[in-house]
């Protein structure tokens, strides 16, 4: 019992750092009037292969800038590099493997590498884990999620904060639906029962299928 | 970095805490004879389908206990409900969403409900996420990840902690490998890269493949 006492004292007080830290990052994206969206999902659900979309069908449209969150590697900066667009890598690694999510203050490290001046739109990678990441805002303008139709579709109810926070949810890897038993409505009525009538689009990352809506999305919200 | 020095602090000193609860769990199976598996895996790899052909192809034969570790409802103990095995359900809801894995105090808790004394194996299915149940020991005689094949080949490289830390790899959902750009060779170097020569399985829960072989692992190291 003690050792939860102490933790959740310490606990409200990193909270209430990072929101600090929050809206100071907030600040200087209004300043140089970037739209941010913090992208977050289990590993392996496709945020980088949409991303890798989503910067080839915008390019020489819109200014997309990257910060990619990691524990390790800079595997997906580099596969994000081809485009020529500002990435800057952050990695959590420190002491046991590394912090499971992107908080404010790191993704403050990573700023002052990005040329925000010339970036319309910030997309934010961060670390995989379907937990702890809905619980660090960063300052952006919006939560979109990749949800990866592999999981199940009892993933909304087992981890409702993430889905709630989702202001956009992309059911990514609908290529698969043939050759998998998954019940998409069902999916969708679990969504809906947590986070009622987001807004939802279906992608492929392997086919292209939803990629257009996606980008229409983002370019729409980003009003560029 | 302020903020960096006072959380490293409090967090060696939580897993000291943790070890001492593992330490004093341990005792508790080995007392009672328990061979006890952690597994663990990012959300929806397939511990749950994996686990019901396990208890499917074991039953009468090997005494299985289930500890079921979620941040919220009991939907995967109530799938494994159907084979009348001992199962405990662990949920980690408790501010900002819950924790995002199982430590040796949560394991505890949970222990007190199941009938030790009546187990040969216990299985602790850890809360989906691959960065933080590696760093907390449990008082497990081994752990086994489950990694789906739908999560891409670098995963090891990016979450080098888990892999390091797994006694066996159960490769999952290879029955989709016709369907995905997968490259299972390389997949298996970069495992090999951060865990030379660990023990891993090809299985898929959707056709069985590989579900003896797990469960003759299972059933040897557990000695029955």
């Amino acid at each position: 019992m003690h050792r939860t006492a102490v933790k959740k004292v310490v606990l409200e007080g990193v909270l209430d750092a990072n929101d600090a830290l929050a809206e100071a990052n907030r600040q200087q994206f209004d300043h140089a009037g970037n739209f941010v969206v913090n992208m977050m999902s289990s590993p392996g659900a496709g945020k980088t292969a949409l991303l890798e979309h989503t910067l080839d069908r915008t390019l020489g449209k819109v200014r997309i800038g990257v910060l990619e969150g990691d524990v390790q590697t800079t595997l997906d900066a580099d596969r994000l590099a081809r485009f020529h667009t500002p990435i800057v890598q952050v990695n959590t690694d420190a002491g046991f493997g590394g912090e499971c999510h992107l908080d404010a203050n790191m993704v403050r490290s990573g700023l002052a590498e990005l040329p925000l001046h010339d970036i319309d739109v910030l997309v934010i990678e961060n670390v995989g884990n379907l937990v702890c990441p809905a619980e660090f805002k960063v300052g952006e303008d919006a939560r979109v999620m990749v949800y990866s139709i592999t999981e199940g579709e009892e993933k909304p109810l087992k981890y409702p904060l993430m889905f709630r926070s989702a202001d956009l949810v992309l059911v990514n890897k609908v290529d698969l639906l043939p050759h998998l038993h998954f019940d998409l409505e069902l999916f969708l009525r679990n969504l809906d029962a947590v986070n009622p009538g987001v807004e939802r689009i279906l992608t492929s990352a392997a086919t292209g299928e939803g990629v257009d809506e996606w980008c229409s999305w983002l370019t729409e919200r980003a009003g560029v």
